[in-house]
């Protein structure tokens, strides 16, 4: 097997668990290198480090699929992998719906795999990873007998590593419009088009956190999507929901999930420019009891961080002054690049510019199944926070 | 009434809502001053900032009790602020048990008043607010007809006050042993001689956390006071529960709960240091499933927080490693002198030096009826970490 030589000044990173390894950390390769084949690393006095993918085309030459030497890489190494991250999201309580993989946080780089009842949706994000699809696909038949089996591949970043983007059946045929039990509720999940992997498990256990703050309320969302909180809100006792979103189709979709559980009478949604309605209805005063802010991520590169921090910031801001005295901000940010600190900040100083006062009643991350690993900077992607506002 | 006057220069804290107000802020005072009294402070130029209670004793000169000017402080401003405060937990779901008032969090500075079921156990820190007692007392008998209301005023912090340290009834006398229900089980509470105001009320929504990971699993409790983490591990279906605490009385009280729960076949509870155990068993490689640790605060003051921090690493670092691969290491700091990123990154410190990696379950605070507020510093804290260690 090829050996990857590790530079003798690295950072501690590699060592202290992080899986990656970049191609100006390395100094020796021993042997031929192909895109997508696995790799010993070691260090550079010639100790074992781990055993990984390689991509001389991709930035991060080296993902680590593991750390001990006599694990070989087959696919009873992914039918392992997969069983285990099951098992794990079984023992956390998770039945019929869950990321099953998330990628590092599961010792499975650049894969990701959502379960939504009988049916899973798996991307591939790098070529070494790509080219174990069989047998991860063989593996979930194994441990699950799915009904469907869906790639959503259809992601630029596949490029940088030499991939085409794609998706379709990785199993016979199936309808892809399937609907979902969440926290007693049911939704539509479009595995073919949806956004991602057609929907958004890592606000399912944060969902479940707006019940008792909107019972007998009227509720704003914006920013809406496919009115999943909005549906919440309505199911928990809301007075009335109205449900924002600039896409007709996601507000079309939202529509039809409020008349799956006989809401369509309090969730009302509109297609509209979340902005434009938070500017306006402030200036007209309007008053809700609870608005629920959970914006797609404002920026994906690290040269828009302040901008996106200016955007949550007005949107928080007005958010809070579109709240009675002693409503409910319900809001979160889904960028890494805007740090659980950072976004507290933002909030904080929304408030001392809005002149109000918040107490905090729950501040949490993305659903455990999307676990985060302390020793990786930055896997806390998902900032989730009610407070009071008076 | 008489008026306080800030100096020209004073920090913004107070006009973005701290309600503190030290001597060296205060420029002139119009008007007698006499411990405890009502007094309303304005700026530098006249413009009306809030009333509050004055202590010319104390170093906290002023505590501000609104800022509203048409507010009067009367008995029955304090019913309005109860009233207020039990409506707030009750949204949020507390029905039995809750923090009532937790002081500044309920524009209520230095009153304390927590309630077990029927009963209410009351702290009054400052000279102020020790002279509304009476108010105080009246109101919760009209809002909840208690059986019983306790003061523990056996706290130095009121010395600096000039008030003396007391405890005793405040209504008719009772029977200061009661029995709480909290999640499904029992807990014996001891309103007169238990730590604080008998029971830590502010862990019970992180008990519930435990649940999922600590089934068919040998839990080991190391600082367990009176047992209601293990109570609750043994509850929700742990094998085996092992719980330690230096104090002999509290020992025998987890004893007691555990048998009020008819889980003395799985609770056992041994009187001993717990630091001397996680480091006698560490040595002799002893494992478990689960290991929590809820310490008492390592430090009072300021002066001795890297001590603080240095004993945390050190049982979080022998609890890691007291875990078999794949075990859950429940971990807790109540000191608001360790902030949360400090507290995480100790954490990740101590897990670099085990050599483990750390993926994150749950990561939280003190329950919601201690609310924070997100615009004085350091309110958050208690932090409250569940970690799955390999």
């Amino acid at each position: 097997m090829t050996k990857v030589f590790l530079k003798k000044k690295i950072q501690n990173r590699v060592l202290q668990g992080h899986p990656w390894i970049f191609g100006n950390e390395v100094g020796e390769i021993q042997g031929p290198v192909e895109a997508g084949d696995i790799v010993d690393v070691f260090t550079h006095q010639g100790f074992f480090v781990g055993r990984g993918y390689i991509n001389p085309q991709s930035q991060i030459l080296v993902r680590l699929l593991t750390r001990d030497k006599n694990e070989i890489i087959d696919a009873a190494f992914f039918h392992r992998r997969l069983q285990k991250a099951w098992d794990y999201r079984r023992k956390l309580g998770y039945v019929e719906n869950c990321r099953l993989i998330f990628g590092e946080a599961d010792d499975m780089p650049a894969l990701i795999i959502d379960k939504f009842n009988d049916y899973f949706v798996l991307q591939t994000l790098a070529m070494g990873m790509d080219k174990w699809k069989g047998a991860i696909v063989d593996a979930l038949h194994k441990i699950f007998s799915p009904k469907g089996i869906y790639e959503r591949n259809d992601v630029p970043v596949r490029e940088l590593e030499g991939l085409s983007q794609q998706k379709g059946f990785l199993s016979d045929a199936f309808d892809t419009n399937i609907i979902i039990n969440e926290n007693g509720l049911q939704f539509h999940v479009d595995i073919e088009n949806g956004q991602k992997t057609g929907y958004f498990l890592d606000q399912q256990d944060n969902r479940r956190e707006i019940e008792r703050i909107v019972k007998g309320g009227d509720v704003l969302e914006a920013f809406c999507y496919t009115g999943t909180f909005s549906c919440h809100a309505g199911f928990y006792g809301a007075k009335s929901v109205l449900g924002l979103d600039i896409s007709e189709h996601a507000v079309n979709t939202a529509r039809r999930n409020a008349q799956l559980n006989n809401l369509q009478d309090i969730c009302k949604f509109e297609a509209r420019n979340a902005f434009d309605a938070l500017k306006q209805w402030t200036k007209e005063e309007q008053k809700f009891d609870v608005v629920i802010l959970d914006p797609p991520a404002f920026t994906k590169s690290r040269e828009n961080i302040s901008k996106a921090v200016t955007g949550y910031k007005e949107i928080n801001l007005r958010g809070m002054k579109l709240l009675k005295p002693g409503g409910f901000l319900v809001t979160a940010s889904c960028t890494n690049l805007v740090p659980p600190a950072l976004f507290l900040e933002t909030i904080d100083q929304a408030a001392r510019d809005a002149k109000k006062r918040l107490r905090q009643v729950t501040f949490q991350t993305q659903a455990k199944d999307h676990p985060i690993l302390r020793n990786i900077e930055n896997t806390t992607y998902l900032k989730f926070l009610i407070v009071e506002v008076s």
